[in-house]
């Protein structure tokens, strides 16, 4: 079977390089006539790979040294909740920039554990079709940590600029779009991100952290949820997700041979501007809800004029071999989710049948 | 390279056929064009293999109807403290029994969350070298729950009868042998077993849970804890490590294709008689310090008269390609672990080495 064009929102496609290694590699690690899925996590052949998937996340993403690199679980969902159980002190406040799903869902987290603002929101009728301006940005200058989200999967939204958010430490879910480009990790306090879009199979969450915020975390919670616990231990206090953290080192092996993050970033806005062109092409057909400044060049979304049409579009797509076009559930319409691993000529093909979808018609 | 002779205590050996069916899958899930690491766990295709696996748990394990089965993450170390998060009710403690590490571990957090009692330890000497007599348990009437470890990795003890404790819900950590023989499900409130002995690849955590006790969990926790969330949401309430809930299924079906949890008894005792004859045949070399009664059938541990004695038996059965045979590093000597997975050839070939080894000295 020919390999599906996959825009799915996450999990999602994966460079076919890296899988292809994985298959490989599948019985046997390197010789030591086990899977990587069955050595011990205390072994040299995985702390090898551990250990290189941490060098490459450094590499890749300029880590500087004051910051920890940690592998945990559960997803961005749990760090909803994880990162207000270790930084929000009692007596402070969290600042909450609302853009989304995904950042409401944070909210919630953190309310039920302590004091949270809201800093800003562009919510509109229950949507959300921007990011906000720096000066729409109303900072608690003692604040625990400003809290954002990057990208937003739903409403194909995207920080393109970094908030200044002074000396209050900025706390970035950057799920979606974390290595789409080149960007300064020291702007910010945290960093987590579900590996499921850009970095490699669901199942694992990479947390970068200001070791000074490490330090400073509550100690009133469980040894578990506790970031000092995995930054004391390489994120190995306990059994790590091993084959998952293997699939990221592959993927990042990837990476950095197609020339690291700035090349992605040549990659992506290459996709972008492709898909942008076909929608903006035909403002008949295609509606894009999102306002300019804020379209995301990992998740584009799109409307057609009815209901009808776009079950029309989508069935068309599929016999393309095209997946994963429907938008979310919440909100409907078409979302083209192209990370990092998705390849240019799936734009293209995506493109090349949205010029000629109900020509003439 | 040929199969090596895995006794590693965890991530452990893994049933070939598994593997190999991964292997042969990873680029294409049936016929689709993605790996299963790139489907949406939204989408039909995954769907399947979610459910699949939740019923073969039902199937080979005979889970009655009125429990849950839940796909989490973060391991047995994340339940020590969502345990006694979602069960500990203010105002009840809960009972510990503690047979080793890992209940110590499981006790520690949920001190820091409420109170707890021993209802029994065996520790002498910092040492565990037995699991408790159902007449030792000193048990609450009126406790939360009941906490044991069904099997203790690093001592080599193992529960061979469920303790008797009343109405009260026992709660067992059941990593290290989960399916190791049939049981009955109905004695427990709630079972936990990080997925990476019996069952599959790290980063995973199975939960077994009586409908009533989810219902009955504290709603004062965050969300993403809560053992209701993941019931309602047939655990897709964020992303699941799909992969890994994916190899699950690859798994038990290997297990019931050979004749389920009875067959994997009878597959267990066998290896396990082979290498406690092996010890017991040569009482001057070989010394196992766990009283014959609590003798685990999973993790295998035994002494040699000297360190260097145990090093030159361990570079030996290097040698022949027996990997995972060093004890744990808190405790020393030699630990054979024979999951689920361990093949009796493996045991024969280990038991053969150790009657030949220092023969006549």
């Amino acid at each position: 079977m020919a390999r599906a064009i996959n825009f799915n929102a996450g999990p999602a496609a994966l460079p076919l390089a890296a899988l292809e290694r994985a298959q490989r590699e599948l019985l046997d690690l390197g010789g030591t006539g086990m899977s990587v899925i069955e050595h011990s996590h205390r072994g040299k052949a995985y702390e090898a790979v551990h250990n290189e998937a941490i060098a490459l996340m450094r590499e890749l993403f300029a880590i500087p040294a004051d910051y920890e690199v940690l592998f945990l679980q559960g997803g961005a969902s749990q760090q909803f909740a994880v990162v207000p159980m270790n930084l929000l002190e009692s007596g402070k406040s969290a600042d909450y920039i609302v853009t989304g799903a995904w950042s409401q869902k944070a909210i919630k987290e953190a309310k039920g554990l302590g004091k949270v603002r809201v800093a800003a929101t562009t919510e509109k009728d229950g949507k959300f079709a921007r990011v906000p301006k720096q000066s729409e940005l109303e900072l608690d200058a003692n604040a625990a940590y400003v809290h954002m989200t990057t990208n937003n999967t739903i409403f194909g939204t995207q920080f393109h600029e970094i908030p200044e958010v002074g000396k209050v430490p900025l706390v970035a879910d950057m799920s979606s779009d974390i290595g789409w480009r080149p960007f300064d990790v020291s702007k910010f306090g945290l960093i987590y991100a579900g590996a499921q879009k850009n970095l490699g199979p669901s199942g694992l969450v990479v947390v970068i952290v200001k070791k000074e915020l490490v330090e400073r975390g509550r100690k009133d919670i469980p040894v578990i949820f506790q970031y000092r616990t995995h930054a004391e231990n390489n994120s190995l206090y306990n059994t790590p997700p091993t084959f998952s953290i293997y699939l990221l080192r592959n993927v990042l092996d990837v990476v950095k041979a197609a020339g690291g993050l700035a090349a992605m970033e040549k990659h992506n806005k290459k996709k972008g501007e492709l898909i942008y062109a076909a929608i903006d092409g035909r403002p008949d057909l295609y509606r894009c809800p999102v306002e300019r400044e804020s379209r995301s060049l990992m998740n584009i979304v799109f409307t057609l004029p009815s209901e009808a049409l776009e079950t029309e579009f989508l069935a068309g797509a599929k016999k393309l071999k095209m997946e994963g076009l429907k938008g979310h559930r919440s909100v409907g319409g078409i979302r083209v989710s192209t990370y990092n691993a998705a390849e240019l000529a799936w734009s293209e093909a995506l493109a090349g049948y949205m010029k000629e979808f109900h020509k003439g018609s």
